[in-house]
């Protein structure tokens, strides 16, 4: 599975959360260095509101799968697909938990912790490095973002 | 109880981390904007090795059980006293759970993120600020830690 149909996924995922009235999130968990034929162990939605819990954001819910299913805390030939840049919080536990890339949609100005406010994934200060793909069908995952604040707005 | 008697129950803690021969960090959520009355609403020790969850640090453990207990993600009103400085996961939590305060006991030249390395606690940028008060029975802490690492090194 390569990382647009990965994303596929993911967004898919999102659109779930879209229905739970929560921020339109998704992520997806892949093992296997070679993009063509890694797997997908973890497919999670942002469920913030939903569990009333303020770290059940896609990402950390995906990493936590995973790990659960490695049986380990170290999380090394994983890619994390997911459709917004993560937020300091997120790109914290991709470093905690030693992934090795990090695959995503829509840049967030706002909290972007991959790139945008911080560059948390790419800081040889500290222990891991994770490497950092931007923009993949950017244009889906902000649409699905966009229209559910819009939304929100108006309500 | 004020922030050295709460950083006694982190240190305690803290030690349970260490009989686990997991790194020796403990943390407690306190509700109350008075430390004085403040109430102990939960207190975790980091759990990573024993439940092989890379998110699983004592502070992130101790903000979901406070969410679970406030029936809320916002978790507005309290403060987390924790026995080291939060890594970017932790503090991006903190913010992420709008938690109004944190009070930390060994600053972490490695990864720490409330001063040392970053602040993420203290960027107008992101959507919350919390409030840091650095260095409480801040040797105590650092012992602890040190005695850790110095037996690990040896073993």
């Amino acid at each position: 599975m390569d990382y647009e149909a990965a994303m596929g996924v993911a967004l898919a995922e999102a659109r779930i959360a879209l229905e739970l009235n929560e921020v339109p999130v998704g992520a997806v968990l892949l093992f296997g260095q070679d993009p063509q034929v890694a797997k997908v162990i973890a497919r999670r939605h942002n469920e913030r509101e939903t569990t009333a819990d303020p770290t059940a954001h896609a990402e950390m819910l995906a990493i936590r799968d995973g790990a659960e299913i490695m049986g380990s805390w170290r999380l090394a030939g994983t890619t994390l697909v997911v459709t917004l840049e993560p937020c300091p919080m997120c790109a914290g536990a991709l470093v905690a938990a030693r992934v090795d890339r990090v695959v995503f949609g829509a840049a967030d100005p706002r909290g972007g912790s991959c790139g945008s406010l911080y560059n948390l994934c790419g800081d040889p200060r500290l222990n891991h490095e994770v490497e950092v793909i931007a923009g993949v069908r950017e244009s889906e995952a902000a649409q699905l973002l966009t229209g559910f604040f819009s939304r929100k707005r108006s309500d």
